[in-house]
C-alpha cells in the first residue's frame, strides 16, 4: 500500500458496498476506514464480513462518518433519493464523493450536488466502472482512430437482466419512493453512458422514447428504449430492462470500422476482457463470404475494473489533498450529460414519446 | 443432379444474377437454362461468364425466355421498379418465380404479383438466401425452445455498408425510376426480415421511423433507422445504411436466453457459420464476472445458402410440375409480411416519423 492511502468511509450497507470495500482493499492508495449504518449492529456486521482492518470506524449513522475528520472520501451507495442529501452533506464536510448511479433523481439534483462539491474542493466521481477498465482506453483509441474507425455513425447499446419476481416488487431499485428511475436509472444508465462515450460526450440534439415501456404496479419503468439523435443522420438506440436474459451488447459502427463487444459493464472474466473490431470490412467475390474478418483484441488488468476507479479516484483525491491540485471536472460532467440524457428519456416518457430537446 | 431438375430462366445480367447463377450450377435439382438481356451480346457473355452449359438458351429479350416452353422458372434480378411488370407476365406463362428482394415499391404492387403466381398456379419465393441457411433452421430451434429462450422481448438488426461515391449515386439501388426505396429495400429488407424471423413473423402492431433518415439528391435513402412495437413491450429495431463500415449484427433477447450473431446476411466463411446462444446468464458471487458464458455454435452447410435456396424453390416448384401439388403460401406470406414493414417505416419517414399503424 501507498504511503498515506486514501481512507474511505462507506455509507450505508448496500449489497454493491460489499464489491466495492474488496474494491477498496485491493486499491494500492486507498484503505478501508469506516463504516457508517443507521444500525450499528449492521455496520459491525459489514465491517466482519467485509475484512475491514480492526482499527476501522464503526458507526450507527451516516452524520458520523461524515462528521470523522480522518475519513478523507465517501462512497454513498444509498437509494438515489437520498442522494442529495447526503452528498451535498458530505462535501460541506469536506470529504471527496464517490456515489453511486443513477447520481441522482434528476439533473436539477445532480447540479446542486455537483455545485456542493465544487464550492468545497472535493473530487466527484460517479460509480460507472467499466469506464476505467484498461479495456475502455484501448476500445477508445479504437472509435478515436479516422484509419481505422472514421466517423461515428450509429451505435446501439443493449443491458438487460432478468430480475426474479420479489426484486420486481420490493427492490429498492423499483421502489417510487427510493429509485424512481427505475430500469432507466440502473441498466439505462450503462447504456446512456456507452452511447455518450462513443459519442466522446457530445450530447445529441433529441431523444425521443419509444412505445412500448413496461412499469410495476407501483408506476416504475422495468423495461425501456430510447433513440438519440445527433445532426447529420448519427442515431443511437439503447434498451434496457429488468425482464430479459442477461445482455449487455455494443455496436458502435463508424464510417470505417465497428466496434462491438457483449459485456461492456461487467467483463466475462475479471482479470481480461476483449472486444471485437473490425476495419473496412467487404465480401470476397461473388458476396460469398467477408473478406476482413473482425477480430477479437484481449485487454488483461491488474485489478478488477473497480479497483481501477477507487484507484484513479483516489489518485485525484490525493492530488488535491497533499498537493493542492484542484478536482478533475471530466468525471462530474460524464455524471451530469448522462443523467440529462435519462431525464430526457423519462421526459419523451411522460410526454407520449414525444421528442425532447437536448439544452445542455 | 437429379433426373428432370427444373430448368432456370434468368432475366437480365445483373451483378447478383452471377451469384445466383453458380447457386443454380450448384444446386442438384436445378439447371441453367436459358438468360435474356435487352442486348444479346450482353446475354451471350454471360452466358460465357458464367459457364452455362452449350445447350443454354440465350435471348435478346426477356419476353423470349418467358416464351420458352422448355424453361420451368425465372429468376428475376431486374430493379424493383420493373417487379411488376416481368413477374406478372412471368407467372402468367406459368414460370415459377424466384424474384430478388425488395419483392416490389410496394405491397400495392406485391399483391398483384402475388395473385398473379397464385391464379396462375406457380410458386413464389423471394431471394432472401439467409432463410435458407442450416444455422438459421438452427437459431429457430433455439429461440422457439422455451426452457432455453423464453419469451422474446427485444431485437435489434443492424444492416451497413460502406458504398463507394459511384454507387451512392448512380447505383441501380438508389435510382428514384428503379429502386425508390433506397437502403430501406436493400439492406433494411434484411433488418426487417431478421426481426420478423425472430417475432415468428407475427407482425407488429406499430413501425416508427427515426430522425435523421439521410437521402441522396435525388431524394433516395441512404441510411435510416426505425423501431417496431408489439403489444406488451416487445420491441425491435433496426439501422440500416449505405453509409457506414460493413456490420450485420443481430441480438435477439428473450426472457430465458440470447442469441446473437454478427454475419446474418452474409456468413463469414461459405462452409459454416456460427451463431452465440446464451441461457439463464447471470452474475458470479460480488458480480465479478459472469457465471454462464454464451456458448458458440458453428453449423455446417455442404452447400452455399444461396443453393439451397434454389434447391428449396426447385423442390416446390417440382412437386407442384410432377406431382400436382400446391405451391407453398409460406415463401409469399413471409415477402409480404417484409414489404409491408418496408411500406410502414417509408410512411413513418414521409409523415414526420409518425408511428404509423400495421394493418395486414
Amino acid at each position: 500500500m501507498a504511503e498515506d492511502p486514501i481512507r474511505f468511509g462507506i455509507l450505508g450497507c448496500a449489497d454493491i458496498a460489499r464489491k466495492v470495500s474488496r474494491a477498496i482493499k485491493l486499491s494500492p492508495n486507498a484503505t478501508l476506514f469506516a463504516v457508517g449504518s443507521r444500525s450499528i449492529e449492521k455496520a459491525k456486521k459489514f465491517a466482519a464480513d467485509n475484512a475491514f482492518p480492526p482499527s476501522a470506524k464503526v458507526y450507527g449513522s451516516y452524520e458520523e462518518v461524515l462528521d470523522d475528520p480522518d475519513v478523507d472520501a465517501v462512497y454513498v451507495p444509498l437509494p438515489t433519493r437520498l442522494h442529495l442529501r447526503w452528498a451535498v452533506l458530505a462535501a460541506e464536510k469536506k470529504k471527496h464523493l464517490l456515489l453511486e448511479k443513477p447520481v441522482a433523481p434528476s439533473v436539477l439534483e445532480f447540479d446542486q450536488i455537483a455545485a456542493a462539491c465544487e464550492a468545497n474542493g472535493v473530487q466527484f466521481m460517479d460509480g460507472t466502472m467499466w469506464m476505467h477498465h484498461p479495456r475502455t482506453a484501448k476500445m477508445k483509441e479504437f472509435v478515436s482512430d479516422p484509419q481505422r474507425f472514421g466517423q461515428l455513425k450509429s451505435i446501439q447499446s443493449f443491458f438487460t437482466f432478468a430480475a426474479d419476481p420479489d426484486f420486481l416488487k420490493n427492490d429498492i431499485r423499483v421502489r417510487p419512493d427510493l429509485d424512481a428511475l427505475g430500469v432507466l436509472g440502473d441498466a439505462g444508465w450503462y447504456c446512456v453512458r456507452s452511447i455518450l462515450w462513443a459519442a466522446d460526450f457530445e450530447l445529441p440534439k433529441t431523444v425521443i422514447a419509444s412505445r412500448g415501456p413496461v412499469f410495476n404496479e407501483a408506476g416504475v419503468l422495468l423495461s425501456c428504449s430510447a433513440s438519440l439523435h445527433w445532426e447529420e443522420g448519427k442515431v443511437a438506440t439503447f434498451h434496457c430492462s429488468f425482464l430479459s436474459n442477461l445482455t449487455m451488447n455494443v455496436t458502435a459502427v463508424g464510417t470505417k470500422g465497428t466496434l462491438h463487444l457483449r459485456d461492456f459493464v461487467i467483463p466475462f472474466e475479471e482479470d481480461k476482457a476483449s472486444f471485437s473490431a473490425a476495419t473496412e470490412s467487404c465480401f470476397k467475390e461473388l458476396v460469398t463470404g467477408w473478406q476482413s474478418l473482425p477480430s477479437e483484441h484481449t485487454v488483461m488488468t491488474d485489478l478488477p475494473q473497480e479497483a481501477r476507479m477507487v484507484s484513479e479516484f483516489s489518485r485525484l483525491a490525493k492530488g488535491i489533498k497533499e498537493s493542492g491540485l484542484k478536482p478533475d471536472p471530466k468525471w462530474p460532467t460524464m455524471s451530469r450529460k448522462t443523467q440529462l440524457i435519462l431525464d430526457a428519456v423519462k421526459a419523451s416518457i411522460e410526454k407520449g414519446f414525444e421528442a425532447v430537446e437536448i439544452v445542455s
